[in-house]
Formats: structure tokens, C-alpha cells, sequence
């Protein structure tokens, strides 16, 4: 059983959109145990859209259909699939009477283009859209011998997504085989991609039953977990099983099992053991501060700290001596750890996190090269300090470098 | 003349990776003058991608492959668009040869699978992959009669892009007629979308030559103007008219029409002016100062400041009197003015910029729901403020916020 997806408009074939919609019917069918195999993008055009459909009712079982269902001239979908089945289109006048009061309701004439969305491929079921004025269709079928399940729905994604869960899901899990499917991601911070994968391997290929996706992006290599079996135990052991190996192997590394983000995690321990954080952050300009408030409720463990840009600042906020900076550079363990240590007394903190680096693209020496960043946390016992060189641009550095101070205050208080 | 992208991967049929190429390949045929009609995404499946090479040799006149090059048994792009086109594979003996060099100096065995890469379609051109060591293919044929090009391109974006204008765009300028692009962008900022598109829409109507496309984020309406015309001059010379006459209309809501992002126009004027600012942020959370620290080269006008979370922070590092929060409370007119004249002051600074506002989701009330944030700005002499209540979950909101702040400064300083 194979599925297509069709993504219908022509700004989606600009250089400045993209079908996203795809992505979340994509986790739809594979929790329904349903591989995507094609995903297509096509604009308003007759001909194109009847060519993609055809191709689609050729070679897929399930055929879904996003977008052109509107009211305006460039919306054919509904013409073209019901060509591409060789079937007609009929009207239906309840949908059109429907239409026509909710604009009287509104004091509004319909613009007579509107009866269009009323037309019914001949054999389809009308699903209803409760966010929109275009509803979706679905149809069974068959084609040269072949079962075909076909679904027109609307484009925007607060549309599609309501209409998917309370329309398609229970008709398509009717016809579809139980399967059970159990997810689960492990998220590690700070662990290099290749490092990651050629630890992992050799564990997650013993279970060819479980799929595994290894994402990686700026300091972050997350593990997708996903399994199928016929009941939900099964599937729930054979992914506990491997995320029990994967976290053995990573350990530490590891530090989040149910798809919290870092920075919801840092927040998590610092609320329970009832801390508080402030930091004094130069090369990241703010981009800590940023992310720890990004998180609902972080007025609880969250008091704020300075971006010390200029070095008059880290003096001013953080009162770091001017003789210190003169005798290490404003880029130096030293630096870091005197903010991180005195931004937490000012402040009146539990726990103090300070950054001094270099993010570039100019300002790098021989000796203090682009990318050296120093990130320290202090808890007026201990403290930390983690000298580091991340490699790309002034954006790579500068998330790299927040993400490496979200990853030593986490290991501070957890 | 339409082209077809094809994009060959399981893993870009998965809920998590997306394919990105075609937004690249897509601006570079557009600036040849050439329409794509059709994307479609196929695993690394035989059957699959046969299916979907044959749809596309059958009705688009350039086909674009990308990906599935490698060396693995999962890399079937090759073998598949020979089955498609109804031709052979033969293997290039110059490029086995010179694989088998490169892993020598390196003093590694070449795996007996690398020898696939050199397999070439029929009557194809072989293009050196500079950045990897898959190379890509060219083949101008003929299928019932109808003149083809197909290319096979490597999947890793910078590969792609660097053989994409060393080989393929010289060979496809020479086939296609002389088309002059030009491009225009419109920044605007802080404009409602519905707004801007209803004050432009009849003004770029009138220009069916230029393709306008519209795009919205959180407080950022950008008109993309694309004219192709026989002779760059007539080209730029539409593009310029439309964007003349859209420019009056927004008047000052347009900050930028040469691509510059909203915080490196600030930086800009205030580089310029010879100015320096410092922010004091409580609900964007260091937003600001991480998206004015984004543009490299910020500290010849950045000083830092403070991300005053807590209401003791606001007293502390920008000597809001506790009175004042007690009397108007922290989300209030008057703390934000006093933010952006302290912080000016006390970091010895020439313009200040003070945030204060509700993210929510909690801690709204009826008097001050979530969503209504203060921005101010001050010089010393001029102040500024503003009051807004702006849609949307936490993330928006701060969004929004930095947004207003930055154009409120951008305002003051050109």
C-alpha cells in the first residue's frame, strides 16, 4: 500500500515557497502504517494537473490531493482529477444552498464563481470544512482493476490538518490493516554527527524493524525512533529496546527522550531545584537569553543578565576588570569565567553563565582564531569553563556557541 | 520550454527533511527565462524512480535529477533514467582510473561499489563534481521526436551549486533564447498584510509583464518583482517602474529594496550617523540584541545592554525606580520610556531602546491581555513609544515585537 502526495499551485514552483503540508500528511500515513513513495508539486495549469493526476492513479493506492479546491479560476483540482478518472463533475445544491446563507447571514451577495466549490467528483463523499468555506472530497474507486483511494483537500494548513483528523483518518484507518506505530526521539547535545553515527550504527542496524532517521544540525543529533508491529506493546518494546542500547552507548549525551528542546530541559531542572540563572553573554549577543526565554513560564527560573558587546560593558555589568581583559583579551577563560561569576552576584543569581568569543567573520588572529569561544557557568562553588573552536559562518558559530552553554548549565544543575 | 526537478531520496519522504535543491535549481532557471512545472520528490526505489523519470521525459522539455549519485547499492539515479530513456549504461574507464588515484594518495583501498560512479548514460557529457566525488551528467537527446535535456546532479546543496554554475548553466544559456531577468525586492515593515496587498494589488495588476509574488511573515510584507524581456534594459526598466509606483504608495513602510534584512538597515544608518545604540529588553528576552548582533561588524554600533526579565533587573541595570512598576506596573508606557533613556544613559550610549510586554501565554488580564508590548526609543532629545497588542502564540509575539522595535529604530535614525 503506497501513498502519493500533490501539492496543487503554481507559487509553490516560485524560488520562495515550499508544500509543507506534506510533511505533516507524511507523519499522518506512517502512523497509519502507510508509505509516501512519490510527492508532487504542480501548478494551476489544466494539462499539467490532469498529467500529474493520472500519473498518480497509475502507480499509488492512495492519492492525496492539497490545494486548488477555492473559488476562483485558477482553483481546477476537482476538473482535473475528475478528468484524469474519466468521470463528471455534478453540483451539489445542498452545499450551494449552504453557501448561499452563510453569506446572506453575513449581508453579502455570493459571487455567483462561489457555486464552484459545490462541484462533487460523481461518487465521492463531501467532507465537510470546518475552517473554510472549500470542503475536501473523498473517493473510492477502482481503476483498470485496481482499489484507489483518492482525497481533494484544502491548501491551507489549519484547514487541512482539522479536516484530516476528523474526515480522513477514521475513514483511511477503517481500510487499513491495524497497525500499531510507536515513536520516540532521543535528542543529544554537543556529540559531532560522525562521532554519533559510527557509535550508533552498529546498534541501530541489529533492529531492522525499527526505522531509524539521524538528524543533525548546530551541536544537536537527534535519533527518530519508528516502529510498526501489529499491537502497541510490541511496537512500544522493540523502540524501548533500542532507545535503552542508544542511551547506554551515549550516555550523558543524551538529553531528551520525549522531544523536549535543550532549552526546555535547562529550564526544567533549574525550576525543580528552584534556581535562578542570569548571564552576561558577549559573541552570542543575546541569543542565550533568547532561547531560555522562549520558554513559557521562564520568569520562574530566568532573572536576565546584560549582553556585554563592548568591553565597556563587560566592566559596567559585569565588572570585569579592565586589566583583566588588557592582560588575557576580551576572549579568554578568564573573561568568561569572571562573567559568569560576577553576573550571578550582581544579580543576585544561584547560577552565573558567561560567553566571551569570536563569531566573525573578521576579528580572528592566529592565535585567537574565528570560531574560539569560551562559555562559563559558576554556581559560587563550582565553576566550569569549556574552551572551544566551532567551525562555519558568524550564524553556525553563534548557535553553536549557545547550544554549548545551554549544554554546560544543563550538566551544572541536572 | 518548462523543466521538471526531480528529487531522488527516501529520506525526503519522511516527516523530518524537505527537499531545498529545487527552491536553488528553481531560481536559476527563472533567471533563464525558463518556467518549472512540475517537482516531484521519489525514493531510491527502482521501480519508483523509472516511473517518475518516464512522467517527466514524457512532458517537460528539461528534466533536472538531483541526488542518488553515490557509491551505495541505494543510488539508482544513474540506472534508472537509462531505463527510462531506453538506453545503456557504459562505464567511463577515465573516471574509475582517476578515482582509483585519489583514494592512493590517500593510501586507501577504493571500495570495489566506488567504481559505480563512473558509470555513464548513452551519449551523455560527463561534468566534474569540483566539491565530491559523484559527478553529474548532461544529455541533449530526442524521445518520440520531442528535443530533451537531462541532467543528473549531485545531492549535497554546495556540490550541486558549484557544478550547477561551472557546467550546466553555460550549456543551458547557449540553448535557450537570449532572456534578460531582473529581480526586485520590496522590504516593508510593520504593514498588515491584508493592507498591503489591498493598497498594491491594483497597482501591480497593471503590470502583467513583471511577476509580483507576496510574501508575509511577522511584521514583514516583501514584493518580489521578476521581469524577463528580450534585453536587460526593458527588463529593468519594468521591474523599476512597478517598483517606483509601489514605493510611493507604501511610502516609508518600505525599508529596504536591495535584499538587506531589517537589522542590517539599522546597523547601516546607524554605522552611518555614527551612532551608537544600547537596548534594554524584558519580554523579547535579548531577541533584539541577537538579531542586531546577527549582522557582522555589529560592535562599531552596538554596545550591548540589558535583558531585564525580573522587575529587580529593570531597577538594577536600568534604574527603573520600583515606584514606577509598582504605580504603572513593568508592561506600562512609562517603564518603557524609562528603559530606553536609562539604558541610553547609563551604558553611554546615543540612542536606547526599551521593550517591555506580555508573551504570554499567562499573565495576561483584561486591563493587559497577552500580546500588548511597549517599544520605545530615545536619542536624549527625542522620545518615542508605542503601544501595540500583537496576534499569535509566545514565539509570534516576541517575533512581532523585535520587529516593531527594530523598524521604531530604524524610524528614528535614517
Amino acid at each position: 500500500m503506497i501513498a502519493e502526495i500533490i501539492a496543487v499551485g503554481s507559487e509553490m514552483l516560485t524560488p520562495f515557497r515550499q508544500d509543507t503540508n506534506s510533511l505533516f500528511l507524511t507523519r499522518q500515513l506512517n502512523e497509519l502504517g502507510v508509505v509516501v513513495a512519490f510527492k508532487t508539486v504542480v501548478g494551476d495549469d489544466f494539462d499539467h494537473l490532469v498529467s500529474a493526476a493520472r500519473a498518480a492513479i497509475g502507480r499509488s493506492d492512495i492519492i492525496l490531493f492539497t490545494g486548488g479546491l477555492g473559488p476562483t479560476e485558477d482553483d481546477l483540482t476537482r476538473e482535473c482529477v475528475a478528468a484524469a478518472l474519466g468521470v463528471e463533475l455534478r453540483r451539489d445544491h445542498e452545499i450551494v444552498t449552504a453557501m448561499y446563507k452563510r453569506f446572506a447571514e453575513r449581508r453579502i451577495q455570493m459571487p455567483s464563481n462561489n457555486a464552484k466549490q459545490a462541484d462533487v467528483i460523481e461518487g465521492a463523499i463531501v467532507l465537510p470544512n470546518s475552517r473554510g468555506t472549500a470542503p475536501g472530497q473523498y473517493l473510492e474507486t477502482e481503476v483498470d482493476g485496481k482499489k484507489r483511494i483518492v482525497m481533494l483537500l484544502p491548501g491551507p494548513p489549519h484547514e487541512l490538518e482539522a479536516l484530516w483528523h476528523k474526515e480522513c483518518e477514521p475513514r483511511l484507518r477503517e481500510k487499513l490493516p491495524p497497525a500499531a506505530i510507536v515513536m520516540k526521539v532521543l535528542k543529544t547535545a554537543m556529540l559531532p554527527e560522525s562521532a554519533a553515527d559510527m557509535r550508533t550504527a552498529p546498534i541501530y542496524k541489529k533492529y531492522p524493524n525499527v526505522e531509524t532517521t539521524v538528524l543533525a544540525g548546530q551541536g544537536q543529533v537527534e535519533f527518530h525512533l519508528l516502529a510498526a508491529a501489529p499491537t502497541i506493546d510490541e511496537a512500544q518494546a522493540a523502540v524501548d529496546k533500542l532507545a535503552g542500547e542508544l542511551e547506554d552507548e551515549l550516555d550523558d549525551a543524551v538529553f531528551s527522550t520525549c522531544g523536549e528542546s535543550l532549552e526546555e530541559i535547562v529550564g526544567y531542572y533549574l525550576q525543580m531545584r528552584n534556581l535562578k540563572l542570569a548571564v552576561a553573554e558577549s559573541c552570542t549577543g543575546g541569543m542565550v537569553a533568547e532561547r531560555i526565554t522562549s520558554v513559557a513560564g521562564s520568569s520562574r527560573f530566568f532573572l536576565g543578565g546584560a549582553v556585554v558587546y563592548s568591553n565597556d560593558l563587560k566592566t559596567l555589568f559585569a565588572d570585569v576588570p579592565p586589566l583583566m581583559i588588557e592582560a588575557h583579551g576580551a576572549v579568554s577563560k578568564e573573561v568568561a569565567l569572571a562573567l559568569a561569576e560576577n553576573i550571578r552576584e550582581i544579580c543576585n543569581a544561584d547560577i552565573g553563565l558567561g560567553i566571551t568569543g569570536i563569531a566573525g567573520p573578521s576579528g580572528g588572529t592566529e592565535e585567537k582564531p574565528v570560531g574560539l569561544v569560551y562559555v562559563a557557568v559558576s554556581d559560587g562553588k563550582r565553576n566550569e569553563v569549556v574552551q572551544r573552536r566551532f567551525p562555519g559562518d558568524r550564524e553556525r558559530i553563534r548557535r553553536w556557541a549557545s547550544q554549548q552553554a545551554l549544554d554546560l548549565l544543563r550538566r551544572m544543575v541536572m
